[in-house]
């Protein structure tokens, strides 16, 4: 007999944990559709040279990587952004620019397994490519808004930078060659403090104390979104790469407050670099007021050249990608996610097999009216059939025995309460749909 | 440059083959969803020993296998069976029985590219395992009707035969050691008619005339369900299994018929068989009466052990597998699906980048209104946003040029025949979303 196990770093999902991820599926797909969003999807598998490279050394190292029947050498993709670009290089013209594109998807990457990090995840990506118009950066962030949002929560904040203000500020003080590492330093403020982040600078990019100060005059600037647009203007002045991205970051601002995001959800942190090389404009994170620890649950940026390796049609474009795992792991944590274990919220009980046609009816008509309903497969005692609801989370049972039947009748069990109310046994059963209904909300 | 190029056999998705394919998606998640069935997921790689000999040789030859960074033999799951098998094996206290899931996912086969045949493709299945009631078979066939009604057909056979009255025949008959021949001939009874069946029956199990005659009595029925019943009943007296396929059969034709799913859409059919040695009673296959040719677009049956090779506990279940790629080509061959590249009916053109707050608000207002509603991102041309629109297949252009913002008001033009509409600048744009979604239906 073979142990019916599975791959370490992989991951089987039960019901319980499966619904909720289902559910915010499908709600960044309405939200992404919103917006008009369109759905693609690409192989797991690819040609091991369309993959390699593009992720960085670590990526290449955690890729599935092996040869298929015919000899090819093939890899998974650990992304789906190496995908996109791959995919916008191919069908370009099919497309048409400018081009929307939502994702959802797995991607695997071989490792270390470790407390939630796992070989195989669920990717969430949306993207437009093919415009600079700053227009699409703003609408990035209304969709972050949105999702975060619809998916129920009220307090968060998302963050917002411009890489521009950060290499023009960089240029400006004799910096640029140097942007790696004094951008990963500066990226960790909010974790070591400034007096770290300015001897970590100075050592690794050999910058002088006057030049260092310049760059951490960043970190003095606070207060709301116009205060600190006032305060970083002056900081940008005598540098066009800082200038510009300071006017992408107020049009962006302004454009963000005008459609009604106040302050509390959508803030400049001029501090933030996000590590990526390849964003060259906007950069966004985004954090649960209530857990900031759990990281970033949406972040994404600008960036001016996506396909290079593919084409030589220049694609700038600007996306984000949502963190579905962070999110629920944060729900689970917040209290957010009712357990359950079934997608119906009505159980019909099972008197006896003879009558078995009439509770399908039941059910049949319950369905009609929008409302998920299961039919207890067995004429099991009735002890076992809501020790089943009970488990896996109905939250009403109808009961209809002979007698019920005969008289044309039945009773429904709320769980919750115990409580039970008779319905007249119609052909389509409005009574008991409406009322339950009102009931599920 | 490297080619932007997929694998033989795999393909991309764009939007105009995407958005049909998670409607379908969609549609089977809620109509699962509506009878109890739960989603699950289970890793795209499995332990090789997890997945081997399970599917045949075949399905062995075909598996994508290879050796991961930690040196396991690994293989991707070429079906969502036998990881069914597997999880159920694994997780059977945490689940409780009966349980019902449903699984859409991606799988992996190896198999020689041709038309229509791809080594990439999204299996869509539902089972119910822990039951052996017949409330389950019945179900899964209510199941089958809502989903293919569901998606759009009306013109549809569910077909249905129980392979105990075949089994039961056989051994009544001594034939049974030769089942697997007998009936691979019997199920290709449609492709090269009884004559042809007959010849190949006698060749292959080395059966007499007699011995043939009997079974080959079974395609000499004829007629609606209940005649058909009445036609088989004599067949089956006389031995216990074939009477006990033969009681299961009518039981599910009566309920079936009492739930209001009449001849035309669900028929007896003595003479299929499935290969499938795995089905042990009841057999499903689902036909498009516009389109037989295309073969079953949802078949599934029931089996006496699913997980034997991982427990020893007997889990017995019915299940089927709805054909994605089957209903949709079916549906494109039948002109169902309106060609389209974009989830947003309606664009909001823009005429100056000065505005875009405005048309920011504008779009908004439609989406608070359920529209989904995209804002062009450029202050291009109109002639090119209007073709962008055209292409794509967008219902409405809003137009709000300075003028119009000023005085309060925006037109909307309706491209299918080109009228246009004034509408007051409101906050919420209530009547302007009112007319949209009477339009948009």
């Amino acid at each position: 007999m073979i142990v019916p196990r599975t791959l370490k770093g992989f991951r089987d999902y039960l019901p319980e944990a499966m619904i909720p991820r289902e559910r915010l599926m499908e709600i960044s797909r309405s939200v992404y559709r919103s917006y008009g969003f369109c759905p693609i999807d690409t192989p797991a598998l690819e040609h091991a040279d369309v993959l390699c490279g593009k992720g960085g050394d670590e990526a290449d190292k955690q890729m599935f990587r092996f040869e298929d029947h015919g000899k090819r050498d093939v890899g998974m993709r650990f992304d789906l952004t190496v995908p996109l670009a791959r995919f916008v290089a191919k069908h370009g013209n099919d497309l048409g620019m400018p081009f929307k594109r939502y994702h959802i998807a797995t991607v695997w990457r071989g490792e270390k397994p470790q407390a939630g990090r796992y070989r195989e995840f669920v990717q969430c990506d949306f993207d437009t490519i093919g415009t600079t118009s700053i227009a699409s950066d703003i609408e990035t962030a209304l969709v972050i808004n949105d999702l975060i949002r619809a998916i129920g929560f009220e307090k968060f904040s998302i963050r917002t930078n411009n890489r521009k203000v950060l290499n023009g500020l960089l240029e400006k003080n004799d910096l640029k060659e140097h942007s790696v590492v004094v951008l990963r330093a500066l990226d960790k403020l909010s974790k070591i403090g400034a007096d770290k982040v300015r001897e970590e600078m100075m050592a690794t990019s050999g910058a002088s104390s006057a030049q260092v100060d310049e760059i951490l005059k960043l970190t003095e600037i606070k207060g709301n979104n116009q205060e600190v647009l006032k305060q970083l203007e002056p900081l940008c002045a005598k540098n066009d790469l800082a200038r510009e991205g300071f006017d992408q970051l107020r049009q962006l601002v302004d454009a963000v407050s005008a459609v009604g995001i106040t302050d509390d959800n959508f803030q400049v942190d001029v501090s933030i670099a996000r590590g990526l090389d390849y964003y060259t404009g906007t950069i966004f994170e985004t954090f649960l007021d209530d857990l900031p620890s759990i990281g970033s649950v949406c972040s994404g940026g600008r960036y001016d050249n996506l396909a290079q390796l593919y084409t030589k049609q220049e694609l700038p474009g600007i996306g984000a990608s949502l963190g579905l795992d962070r999110l629920l792991t944060a729900m689970q944590e917040l209290g957010m996610i009712e357990p359950t274990r079934t997608t119906a919220d009505v159980l019909v009980a099972q008197f006896d097999a003879d009558s078995l046609s009439e509770y399908l009816k039941i059910a049949a008509a319950l369905r009609a009216q929008g409302i998920a309903t299961e039919v207890f497969p067995d004429a099991k005692k009735l002890k076992a059939q809501f020790k089943y609801a009970d488990r896996r989370g109905f939250r009403a049972v109808v009961l209809a025995g002979k007698d019920e039947l005969t008289s044309g009748r039945l009773n429904v069990k709320w769980l919750e309460d115990g409580s039970q109310s008779e319905f007249p046994l119609s052909e389509d059963l409005e009574d008991l749909g409406q009322w339950l209904r009102q009931r599920l909300g």
